[in-house]
């Protein structure tokens, strides 16, 4: 066995029957899949996934930057190839490579993976490689892996994408419109219209305009167009806006200011001081616009993007070279909890890559401001020690109510079981451990394990509500 | 039961045995509370606590910044009233959300503050709200909950208040002359003047001329009323000052350059950076008047506070609104102690709400200048997880005698066993764990609880020595 | 018995027994020490080590900065004597003293030492003072304490020390040429000759030039100079080079650039600015050469050396006044990884004395980079809760294999095996919990204990090559 029914729990039998019991009751509670980076087009087509390395090692940087670490040369994996020219090959310089992600949260999502979808039993290593990927290979060729029936299978109640505002959607509605039952939202994420350090920024506020029929040219015309954006995507079910700023830096100019900066920021008249200005004062345009279309904002800062510059320049971004900064919170956000931070109507979750500020910043921030939550642990933290991490230093001041359950923010589809359920597990044994020690009732232990893995991201993202347009 | 006999022990079997152990041993020593916020009005005058609410919510902003952070309005619990219309009203508000507390401090407090005085054993929860509130109502009422029946009852054997140096402490006057035997003593809290930037700061150095007799317009002048003003508060029992800085910074001026600084910042010709450098100097300079009279230093460094500009402009200061912020000590700490880091008859208590500085600066600095020593996690990490971390990060290189026990910090004063009673719980859990993995040996686990729990704050706040005035 | 078989080893029997059969596995693994700062003299000449003052308290800045911290006087324990006038009433105080290292790693250490080695079994104390001082003075007098029977008794299979380019190595080739089949190693540690701020650095440059027959006044002629430095290392076995320096900063002038800025800083006519760039220009120099040369970057920045400015007046460095900073690696880094972090035939490893940058900077870029490793927890981190915080916040992004095994770092040549043994449990501790939680299987949690305990850091330090010069 790949995957043993009591893994993460704590080894007191004591506690890991709580743990056990708390778990069953939330074991197969429907996945709620608030942030990701799946494409809605495999829905849309439900055409079959390719092949076991396309599938498991071409889109996961989490896999290919740990294989990368060690000497394995990107070539060889074909990273950046549309079509894999020797899939096979691939997979076997990864399986011989597995013995690197020992104690990983990947090894447990793909081990996962193995067993629960693939029906694999031995450990992937070198000897099993070609099993590996025949039997993956052939499973994938039949209907029950078709990306509809996984959907399915994997009990998913809702799954957001992320989109830029420019997006035509082409691939939401056609979902909508084939019928089929499933929840696949868009999420607004305006990083190419508001980030003047964005590709083609100027000329995608140009596209903007063209498309809302508005004048962006002009600060007045500009907020129009994103609030007819926004609206676009809310017909479509969206419920929330994502922002990835490299801080979490906030402003709040007059009419005035922000109007001129609009106009130098478009004018490339600008420096990078205008440019973290205009993030920052957009952060607030954001909220103020939430107030008014009760769109959650998400806020994810603190990413040092492409660190590795002849990476980037041979093969782009999202690379595996993205590396966490040190991120302040309680100045950057001032500005705008200024404005609107008392304001009940609003709900803006807070991320981080930066795990010092869990308990002096966030916990103490979300533990006050009505508006803020925290969202779970991410990227690199999404994983046994960094939730539990996340718990410890958080629980004590912001309580569970304060957070917002769990995002599997994957762009690997099928990791998504995988990764509720590691989540859910280390929940309930932080839960189990509480209980233990007698600073939690077990009837309350359950009833938070619920919250959770299900009531609190219905909640904090809008979608008790009724759906829009559907 | 709300509270447990075996609550915050690991629940290892043999670990928690060992832990059991070692707090019998500790569970019913006297309570020192060297630093805190209750007031000595109330011992004075020996009144009845008024109702449930007034009590346990409108003053303690660890209650009512929850409530807040999940959309209670502050009018709604009349929070800044100074008598509440509707007590029963506000009571069962707390009573519904009590869930919220689920995992925090506050709810281990509050349970053991129910049970252990007030006998109540069921959940406070929307039902059982008005129990809660009929039984507290009418215990209150009876001379066994006076305050001074309480310090009793809680065998407290000092007691320490924090108060301005213009306070002309009638009240702990009092105290001493009703002939009752408690040691209830004052804290030299001198932000009032040595903050340029406290509300009234030139009027304050003004009244602090007319209470001292001195010429406060001089430097040497206002140095000499200082000195006059401890001397006031030594001679009813003070052993310790406080310092609640935004920042650790010191600073080691030529007096010439100090007594320009002074001359500035009292005629308002100052700025922000003069502001911060004055109370910089200002740290310096009651440690060489430390070094004179014997009084402990404390620096509470690090709270942004009254974050909700809102809130602060409606309510004032200590509305559940201070947020911690990344503190620096290892630059901040070096004018001062250049100067007088190496005396061995000065003692400087550092705290801390960034806990990143425990292993990286605070343990290295008491693991080495004889004049500092650590305080117990303040505020935010006055908690199981919060000490735990504490006595993880810094005992390997500051050891145990580095640190000072427990301060409860609080103004809720029926918390203040409960804080107690969590703090050596925890600290015996922690020696269970050293014990249980032979690291220690129990018979020097018992010794270190004991100290940790009675001994060290006595000698650490001077506590040991013949009281004065006394 | 001061030490406990299952010391370290989690309480929980299940998972107590599995971490005692790893370590069952790994315990009597030889010693690889490629990190440390004992005396290749005590080598060269095999004499015995004097009294129990001077090999225990005297070099050990661990031992009596704590002893310092409580108000003990260097004085008394004639700290920066050559000769100890009265080593009794040293080692006396030091007993008197002993429970102040109470959950410490110095404990743990020296209780191995006062056990495995000199048969001592009753604690430290007053009362057992001078059965110590004798007991372990007259077996520092037989031939079995000489330090050779020392090296081979602890199983050493290389130890190196840690040199100047100044140096002659005198003491390495005295080792070579008696025929003791030991490997001893130098390393290259050139901060005499590439810090500006270092004492008597034009000196140092100009001998620099006559010991290697090139012009050290020329950019060129400097560079040059340390390659045959270093070529004159390698030449003796050294596998590594050392920079301790502030910062982790790192520059990437051209070559003008670079050569003026030599001038300037050779002619003095430089600023801290200079001297701070002038360091970061040459990590970069350092890893270019290293290319060439084969020799493995160790970068060990974030000590705010001698912090305590009257000791450092009076007694100089290295008097346990070394305090860590925040540290930042994610942008200091980046001009030397621009360059040459992907190229696979380098390799540099970073330590840190800011634990907040495990999880946040160096796992990410660890688990990235090609030429990145881990280096283990650092001085003041060289601790059972130190490592197992290191293990949790940086398995999970940087896995087990871009970490290098273990460094004692030690000036204390008779704390080695203790400091390998604690570093050997608590790895075998961690992955123990690992297999429990079913993270891990135990035939993997095997291999693992065996990588970290001997092969990762051979491969690392690139010992596993033929021996230069051997």
């Amino acid at each position: 066995m790949l995957i043993h029914p009591d893994r993460l729990f704590p080894a007191e039998p004591d506690t890991r029957k709580i743990a056990r019991t708390i778990y069953e009751h939330v074991r197969a509670l429907p996945l709620v899949s608030p942030h990701g980076h799946t494409q809605a087009a495999w829905f849309a087509k439900n055409e079959p996934f390719p092949d076991p390395a396309k599938l498991f090692v071409q889109p996961d940087h989490y896999v290919y930057r740990m294989l990368y670490s060690q000497g394995v040369s990107l070539e060889d994996l074909e990273i950046g190839q549309p079509e894999l020219k020797d899939a096979r090959k691939v997979w076997r310089i990864f399986a011989r490579h597995y013995y690197l992600f020992r104690g990983t949260p990947t090894r447990l999502w793909l081990d996962f993976a193995f067993q629960e979808l693939f029906g694999l039993n031995e450990r992937l290593s070198e000897r099993t490689a070609d099993l590996y990927f025949d039997t993956i290979s052939e499973k994938l060729r039949t209907s029950e892996f078709l990306p509809r029936a996984l959907y399915e299978r994997f009990c998913l109640e809702v799954l957001a994408t992320t989109d830029s505002p420019l997006d035509p959607l082409a691939d939401h509605k056609a979902i909508r419109n084939s019928g089929w039952k499933a929840r696949i939202l868009p999420t607004f994420r305006p990083d190419a219209v508001v980030d003047p350090e964005f590709a083609g920024f100027s000329q995608n506020i140009a596209k903007l305009g063209e498309q809302t029929g508005e004048d962006t040219s002009s600060w007045a015309g500009y907020l129009k167009a994103l609030r007819i954006a926004r609206e676009r995507f809310r017909s479509l079910g969206c419920t929330a806006t994502d922002h990835g700023h490299p801080t979490a830096r906030t402003a709040n100019l007059s009419p005035k200011e922000a109007s001129d900066l609009f106009t130098r920021v478009l004018a490339r008249a600008s420096d990078a001081r205008d440019h973290d200005l205009f993030r920052a004062q957009m952060l607030t345009e954001m909220a103020r616009m939430s107030l008014d279309d009760g769109l959650v904002m998400q806020i994810h800062p603190g990413s040092a993007r492409n660190h590795n510059r002849q990476l980037y320049q041979r093969y782009g971004r999202d690379i595996g070279a993205d590396i966490p900064t040190a991120t302040n919170y309680v100045d950057a956000l001032r500005p705008l909890l200024d404005q609107f931070g008392n304001q009940r109507n609003l709900t803006i979750i807070l991320f981080t890559l930066d795990e010092s500020t869990y308990s002096r910043e966030l916990a103490p921030l979300a533990g006050h401001y009505p508006c803020l939550r925290l969202g779970p642990p991410w990227w690199f933290y999404d994983s046994p020690e960094g939730m539990t991490r996340f718990r410890e230093q958080v629980t004590e001041t912001a309580g569970f109510y304060n957070t917002v359950g769990f995002n599997d923010d994957t762009r690997a589809f099928l990791s998504i079981p995988a990764r509720h359920d590691v989540a859910r597990r280390t929940d309930c044994a932080f839960l189990a451990r509480l209980v233990a020690e007698h600073r939690l009732d077990e009837d309350e232990a359950f009833e938070v394990a619920y919250d959770l893995a299900y009531r609190l991201v219905k909640r904090a993202y809008r979608l008790e509500e009724a759906r829009d347009g559907a």
